[in-house]
């Protein structure tokens, strides 16, 4: 950690007699920093100023240095990175467990797609999205990267609650209640895009559903206009091998192929899935600095296949992770899905030492920022960046003995143990409970859906 | 469920004037029985008395029918069977994330056993018996299968806690701080069973460790003593491939072959893993109606390989669930198991509709029962049996909506919705307080065996 004053942070740690003014001050047992050489920290504070991280250094230190309007004695408690969600469709919390166990076409096809075209409107967008960003809060994600229909009102909802969000500006081949055709889709994403471009927390991406629903034509279009614009691509690529077979009959080449061609392969893609991958992609993946979000929970549950992860990060590639939506996972819990993640990848590189907790917790935090061009900003504590913090309680005894703190936090640790979240120096969880959301009105919301979807299931 | 009178329970629902005096009234949302028909109840209410479940009956009539000591009205909450984790090494919770991401031999060789020797006893196994009961108290597991050194120590601790358990005799080639050869191993044994033989709680079973750890003569010896004082038998069996890669080579057999030759394969046997099967295998498992306890989140942190458990159910073979110990897991939830479980073998099978979410709930209860002799007891909420209960809360924005109150309870609750707990109609866990065990006290001892064990790690 930078323990030297640096010319951007002028209330950085150096030893100073005379005290600073800052916002915050948060002592913890542990910072778990997940900088570049992943250094965790024993007894240290963190000071907050005007939303940034500006320091952090040893407690006693801390005190004598810091005059801080707020002081925080998180004792028993570690401090990590705010989450990245880098993958979810957050309104479909409404679905969650409303078609389990069912192969993946009866899903979609007999369950999902029909509730959606009953149910799907900007009221239940709302609903859903505030749901969503309830449990995500509640379980130590800041930040999340959306896909779903009216994107303007998960947008409206994030920028009310605090959180931190990409919405997926989205498009599909077939008309919906969100918009007709091509042309539809794009101009009603730019308005969003728009009205977001200057806000801090909000940011927008091009949302092109999946290879085999996005026609040649809009792909290049927002190839360039992502471009243009500068946006990330957030698609579903090489979700199952059915995916791949149907795209080699239609298309005689496999999707990425086509992608590729259309001009989405770059740095700006966040490729979903990938469960589907010769070599030859993967280095076209790498040579293409396009980053890939596992969804381990969701592949497993739809029996989608596996995403080779470590073979991936051998390659070179930026590794992210995302829970999916609630109907294919069933929650949006970060912390569970690194866990997921860790273990899966084990088994699938049949090597027990693959994705080690560490490097797990990286593709939660840093590789999420990353992915999403926001790396600058977020995904580690490090001075400089946006104070998107989350306090967790070790003093557990499911998390007890503590011989390595990041196993701990990727093996032992469950959402239940997140205490406090900050998103831009801004408390959105004080000691378990939501400051921005009315959790009854949550659950009451919750229930009435349940209510009226359950009759026509 | 019953609803009418049987014989053997004189205070069962038959509608009546007079009213019953009883022990205890549970009042709760929900009743998951898994009975036979997996049936769920709403707004019902279960009659505890001596112990026993004596009746399950709508809430309005059980307040007509009943005079209990003590009501309890658990609103928002989901009542469930105890949970049965039918393999685990209890003691081993002070290694907990001591040794992760490591090759499989580089872990057990560099790392557990040298741990083992150096630290394994009396007190070890005491105070790690006491943190595993305290862990899977608080995570909703009232019953557990254990194999580990002292058996007599972690009987005790259960027996005082208030738990149930199946402590495992347990029997290895090398000697160790246990006993020094087989006959040692066996007479220290059969003086545990002897002393718990009574014990309504405390129940026994040989526990030989694993093929490649067990020479041929005890084998035998266990398989007809096992048949005397009819008790299960409880080994790891097939782990890995490089097991019967390794038997084959110096046996000239798979090891199941030579268990079956040795007279191991039988009802009593519960054989922990089983990733390497073929088809034979599991027909002689099937026909010998041997168990198989499954440990998911193991088998892929250790990148053991995969149990194929949809197989083994449609070949009709009763498949219980573990954990392992936390060691290899990280932890003693079965909560989380039965979820990993229920998403695991989709993709082993490559099926979507595999071990759906009842099934999972069966493999960590009445499985279980069975896998342990003990299903007239435990293992479902039903008229006539044993009052191991749990209730979850369910009244969670991570559990709503609820359209499948199972599809919840298996895919989107965590162990800290765990609220009560009761094992022969003791309440040992009350508002996710433990009334047995002093949280601290446990806590403390971790802390100071952490410090020991990590100077010579």
């Amino acid at each position: 950690m930078p323990k030297t004053p640096t010319t951007s942070t002028p209330t950085s740690g150096a030893i100073s007699d005379s005290e600073h003014n800052i916002d915050t001050l948060l002592f913890a047992d542990w910072i778990i920093t997940v900088d570049a050489d992943d250094t965790t920290l024993q007894n240290h504070a963190l000071a907050i100023n005007k939303g940034c991280i500006v320091d952090i250094l040893p407690s006693a230190q801390a005190s004598a240095q810091y005059n801080a309007e707020t002081e925080h004695q998180l004792s028993g408690q570690a401090l990590i990175p705010g989450l990245i969600n880098a993958h979810t469709h957050a309104a479909m919390t409404l679905f969650r467990g409303l078609a389990d166990d069912l192969p993946l076409m009866e899903w979609l096809e007999g369950h999902i797609w029909p509730a959606e075209r009953k149910w799907v409107s900007d009221e239940f967008v709302h609903d859903g999205s505030l749901h969503a960003a309830a449990e995500m809060i509640r379980s130590g994600t800041t930040c999340f990267n959306d896909m779903y229909f009216f994107p303007d009102i998960t947008a409206r909802v994030v920028d009310n609650v605090g959180m931190r969000a990409i919405v997926g500006l989205i498009l599909i081949d077939f008309p919906t209640i969100w918009a007709n055709d091509a042309d539809e889709y794009i101009s009603k994403g730019l308005a969003v895009y728009d009205h977001y471009r200057s806000n801090p927390r909000v940011m927008t991406a091009f949302a092109p559903h999946a290879p085999y629903t996005v026609s040649d034509q809009p792909l290049q279009h927002i190839a360039a206009l992502a471009e243009e614009m500068d946006i990330p691509i957030h698609m579903h690529v090489h979700e199952t091998a059915f995916e791949v077979k149907q795209a080699i009959e239609q298309t005689s080449r496999r999707p990425l192929q086509r992608l590729h061609e259309k001009g989405i392969v770059t740095p700006r893609l966040l490729a979903v899935h990938m469960t589907q991958l010769n070599n030859e992609e993967i280095r076209l993946v790498a040579e293409n600095n396009a980053s890939i979000v596992h969804c381990p929970e969701s592949n497993l549950k739809l029996a989608s296949g596996h995403c080779p992860v470590q073979q991936l990060i051998s390659a070179g590639i930026n590794v992210a992770l995302g829970t999916d939506g609630a109907a294919s996972n069933n929650d949006l819990d970060m912390l569970g899905e690194m866990r997921t993640a860790a273990l899966l990848a084990k088994a699938v590189a049949n090597d027990a030492s693959a994705l080690p907790a560490h490097q797990a917790l990286r593709m939660a935090t840093i590789n999420g920022a990353k992915a999403l061009g926001m790396e600058k900003t977020i995904g580690s504590l490090e001075t400089g960046k946006s104070a998107d913090i989350v306090s967790i309680d070790i003093n557990n005894i499911e998390t007890h003995p503590i011989y390595h703190i990041i196993s701990q936090l990727v093996y032992s640790t469950t959402r239940n143990q997140v205490n406090n979240v900050w998103v831009a120096g801004k408390q959105l969880l004080k000691d378990k409970t939501l400051t921005t959301i009315e959790e009854e009105h949550v659950l009451t919301k919750a229930v009435e859906w349940q209510e009226k979807i359950k009759q026509y299931d």
